[in-house]
């Protein structure tokens, strides 16, 4: 048996473009700068892999777009880069795919005709099995928002490999909390599910993660969890996406988070990230990189100072302040990262004292959503 | 005297990107990372320079869309990319700009207020003066199309200095001729002028014209061309755009291009550059990158070949072919070059033998363009 397929050239692109994401084109590994296609009777999968994640698209053998002729089953593994350049380049709306004596595969679209060497499948590492009778189940966007509200915030040191991941839990609350910190600001989103999936309690890699709503496009599509003993596996019907998960106890980060303040503003996020952007210009010209917040009654200002570039400083416009006066230096690129994912609403943003963390919070919300930024001590 | 101007923001914004273009913000001279802003009753000019160009835009105090509001005169110099990151997010259709004490330029918009610390305009270099009684003129399109047509065939080899650049013509025909060589490939353009410039023979670096299209974005505004004596000067109403010449003696080309051929091909640019396409996935894989063009009576054949990756063959669909047969091979990525240079038409390629130069031209024009591929010897 070897594999004889005749496809539907955009659907075939759309699939391996997709798996590609999991290929690196260099690694020191040389059978994963390939992708593995694999055609039975039920229809054509294309699998990519690199030691962090793995994919596998699906094109049933029904599907109306790809339109598929199988004349015969069977695999082959080709250069994913090389593959792609030229099926995206033989300029007709069908080709077909033959694998020949020697795994060398025939690809023919009208007179064009490419002889490509391939690698026998065998040489292909396996894939972990997936075998979970209760699965969390949740629409595609619901895990987007998740991951893009969080992710930003994961350490990007190896020092801590833990904090180079997302914290998911799913406790006895239905509550699945996803949580990331790399020390200095923390992300925490919370969201209840009408779910009866089992506890879990897992790090996936952040860099895992930042690719993922590329991967699944279509946002109202449901998508599965699946948990294996190292790995995680995010399914829809025709995507397979398996991620390591990172080993180690994440740290308790719920008493990180304060729960009494001294000092209260309410910004639109629109208008603060103007603000802070521009001081940050000025500020990423100094040595700290750091802005200040001076709130009083008389309203709130922001300054960004370097002695060699110069100054900013700008009267807020602000919603509404309650609480004590303070003045408080931070990190803007925190600050940019946090109002970034919050999209346009209102926030507020609650404070201690200037040696403490702070809170962001949605205005209109009660603990579902909340960031912390640690500011920076100054004199 | 001190610079205080208030202005349009995205009409300085316009000018302060195009000056830009000549600012490369590293540079072993700091201060040529700097713009210089210079305002007098007639309007505001911001010059940028590095090694090869240099570029001055100018606002006339009368234009309307800048609205410029000139409070008094003056000069500084600020670090450009630093000024346009900070008047980019000012977020107000207007804004101003006061040299204080110090070289402090003082920058606001609503209530945000920037101080930047600027450079005495003293210190900057002075560019050429420019008198010429009768320039050159046509308009932006008949320049930039030229550049296009040419410039994409000079050496990027200092081996040769003078033929990194591109040789410009005018003689007393009213031609004027643009040249272009690698020594592996040459691109020709003559176009007639109705013009009594006096007559030039310079050489211009590629590298200062690559970017011209997109100095000028006005197609149809006039241009006029200045040489001084190692200078070469592009002007509009609002735009001077200065390159240094290449000096020395180009080489004589005209002897390069054979005016008899034993075979001769008509292709479709877009068919062709298609195919060539394909091959050359597959010959970037090889160790020569060359694809094999098979002349004969029973068509046209194109082959390209790796031992590693396969092989691509293609029968190409040909206008017209007429001569003796004749297997040739090239370079395609020359070949995909001077395809792109044509645009949408057909063209014709005209052999002599599978060692000698052959030329591309489209099939309506005779010798106003022409372009010419040196093939690969195989045996």
């Amino acid at each position: 048996m070897s594999l004889h397929v005749t496809l539907n050239r955009s659907a075939f692109l759309q699939s391996l473009r997709t798996t590609q994401k999991a290929i690196a084109s260099k690694t020191t590994i040389p059978i994963l700068t390939g992708v593995k296609v694999y055609l039975s009777q039920e229809g054509l999968s294309l699998t990519g892999s690199n030691v962090d994640i793995s994919i596998e698209t699906f094109i049933p053998a029904d599907d109306e777009k790809a339109n598929m002729q199988i004349h015969d089953v069977g695999g082959i593994i080709i250069q994913a880069k090389f593959l792609s350049d030229i099926v995206s380049r033989l300029d007709a709306p069908v080709f077909s795919m033959e694998v020949l004596e020697n795994n060398q595969v025939k690809i023919v679209a009208d007179k064009k005709e490419v002889l490509v060497n391939g690698i026998d499948m065998e040489n292909y590492p396996r894939l972990p099995l997936v075998e979970q009778m209760n699965p969390l189940k949740m629409p595609v966007h619901v895990l987007t928002k998740l991951v893009s509200e969080t992710v930003f915030s994961v350490s990007v040191h190896e020092s801590r490999p833990i904090l180079t991941g997302v914290h998911f839990v799913l406790n006895d609350n239905e509550n699945l909390l996803a949580v990331a910190t790399d020390s200095h600001r923390l992300s925490q989103r919370i969201i209840k599910l009408p779910n009866m999936a089992e506890n879990f309690n897992i790090v996936i890699p952040g860099k895992s993660l930042k690719d993922i709503s590329a991967v699944f496009p279509d946002e109202e599509e449901e998508l599965e969890i699946h948990f294996m003993e190292n790995q995680v596996l995010f399914r829809t019907d025709t995507i397979m996406y398996y991620s390591r998960l990172l080993e180690g106890n994440y740290p308790d980060t719920n008493r990180l988070i304060p729960d009494s303040f001294n000092t209260t503003v309410e910004f639109s996020v629109s208008e603060f990230r103007k603000s802070i952007d521009l001081a940050s210009v000025m500020s990423h010209e100094g040595r700290n990189n750091i802005v200040k917040l001076e709130i009083t009654s008389d309203g709130v200002k922001l300054y960004g100072n370097s002695p060699e570039a110069g100054k900013v400083e700008e009267e807020l416009v602000v919603e509404k302040v309650t609480g004590d006066p303070l003045t408080i230096s931070f990190n803007p690129d925190y600050m940019k990262d946090a109002l970034r994912a919050f999209g346009e609403t209102n926030i507020q943003i609650q404070f201690i004292s200037p040696i403490r963390p702070f809170t962001l919070e949605p205005t209109e919300t009660t603990g579902e959503f909340i960031q912390l930024i640690t500011p920076v001590r100054t004199n």
